[in-house]
């Protein structure tokens, strides 16, 4: 069973200790609620290092007012077992004041490539999201960190972070994990009625759909994106929130895929309360 | 003679393996031009650590438009000799290119402290000081960090940046090193007229006297700050940018130092375009 961690401190020493001994560490941040998604990502740390440290925390800084900080899901003993079964040695799970102590006040920016996609949708989500990356970095000190492909904006955006700030430390992505009908594994899919799981496939469908016509020549983003819309709403009660064909690389929104190699489709929808979102990288 | 490094990923490599061996690493982050109150931080950190790092950097991004970024002083043979006599074992003096490549976009922002003083009067200085000292942290991985109080606000939003972003770093500060006349050393001087520099150390005194008069019970700040500004104005053709009383630890702004034990006394004044900061921490 891995060893829990809960303070800061003794997180750092115990990483320092694991360095000094030439070991290789792995961190694979999570909020916690671990499905095969996170287990994907902790055998793929597994591989590329001596331990694994797996992060457990529900960063309170990258939700917006209103969204589901509250109500998102935890079973830290489920967590537990699930991590250390995948391979995990160290499991550090902070209490939010250990992290975000009352007179807290510096936050990391990532200047482009937040304010579109996510970022526009969750205005601060990436400050957020760096801000904390960058802490448990500073914390568990990794060699490699593993990040899931299926929040593909914040792995964008943690490359750039790595890259600016120069936190000596490989980057490695795990592709997105489905269920067998490809729906992408997430923790808020538990939010989701019977009735909305068994139309949520058909985002990651309508993705597909996208892919296999640019592949067979179509280059208007406009019409792929009418299209994927259409599929949608035609076989699901879900609100869109957006669909994007964008460079893979800088985020920036297509209007034609001619010339390009590298392109993220990826979309955003809300059953209800709950925002899923889905992705494909295209390599054409 | 210290051995110089312009290479990220060599000085990386280099802090790393030093790290390894069992060596405490202190570092210096300079802006070169180096004084003697830049000496002293560099012989504190050789007390204080087995191999002292000085890095040479002029950071643009702590300049705002119309400052002095084109013109601040350098001399790069010179601070290498000077840096090694007083212990430095490496010198980190990357070019700007390498730090801000081309499409950076990441940026640290104490978002309480940096609103007054230097914050008010120099926006986004810290955005660029708290920026520069995480990259130079994780490019140089030091145990220890020696700055000096000569820049007193910078020290608290260091001191808050490194607890923030959980930095395994210890913070030592250097008191301010003067000219016989009082004048704290400052790679700026080297802009002053004969004149100026003459009248200059009206500055330190008009700080002797307030912590003076705080000391025979004087307690409102407004009082202290117009004698202050008055002995300035009467002495020299210094014009005033601000003069404050303010808790040391938080910085606001006191009324009154009534109950107070930990206090800042701070000042910027300009000499025509070259711009003097200085303070006295007065402890009741």
């Amino acid at each position: 069973m891995a060893t829990v961690i809960r303070d800061v401190t003794e997180m750092q020493r115990t990483a320092e200790r694991l360095r000094n001994s030439g070991r290789r560490l792995g961190v694979v941040p999570t909020m916690g609620f671990l499905h095969e998604g996170h287990l994907a990502l902790i055998r793929t740390a597994r591989e590329r290092s001596d331990a694994v440290i797996t992060t457990i925390f529900v960063n309170p800084t990258q939700f917006g007012p209103g969204e589901d900080f509250e109500r998102y899901p935890r079973d830290f003993d489920r967590d537990r077992s699930l991590a250390s079964s995948a391979g995990t040695e160290y499991i550090f799970a902070p209490e939010t004041s250990a992290i975000y102590p009352e007179d807290y006040c510096t936050y990391i920016n990532s200047e482009r490539l937040t304010t579109v996609l996510e970022g526009k949708s969750r205005p601060g989500h990436f400050r957020g999201v760096t801000t904390i990356v960058a802490k448990l970095f500073n914390i568990t000190r990794p060699h490699v960190a593993v990040f899931g492909q299926k929040d593909a904006q914040q792995v964008v955006v943690v490359r750039q972070l790595i890259r600016d700030l120069n936190f000596d430390i490989e980057l490695v992505v795990v592709p997105v994990v489905r269920e067998r009908d490809g729906l992408a594994m997430s923790s808020r899919n538990a939010y989701l009625t019977e009735e909305q799981r068994r139309q949520a496939p058909v985002l990651f469908h309508s993705l597909k759909v996208a892919e296999q016509r640019m592949r067979e020549g179509e280059s208007s983003c406009a019409r792929l994106i009418n299209e994927m819309k259409e599929l949608i709403t035609a076989r699901s009660s879900v609100v869109i929130d957006y669909v994007s064909i964008a460079d893979a690389a800088s985020l920036e929104e297509l209007t034609s895929i001619d010339n390009r190699t590298s392109i993220l489709v990826s979309l955003a929808a809300r059953f209800g309360k709950t925002r899923l979102i889905d992705n494909v990288a295209v390599t054409l």
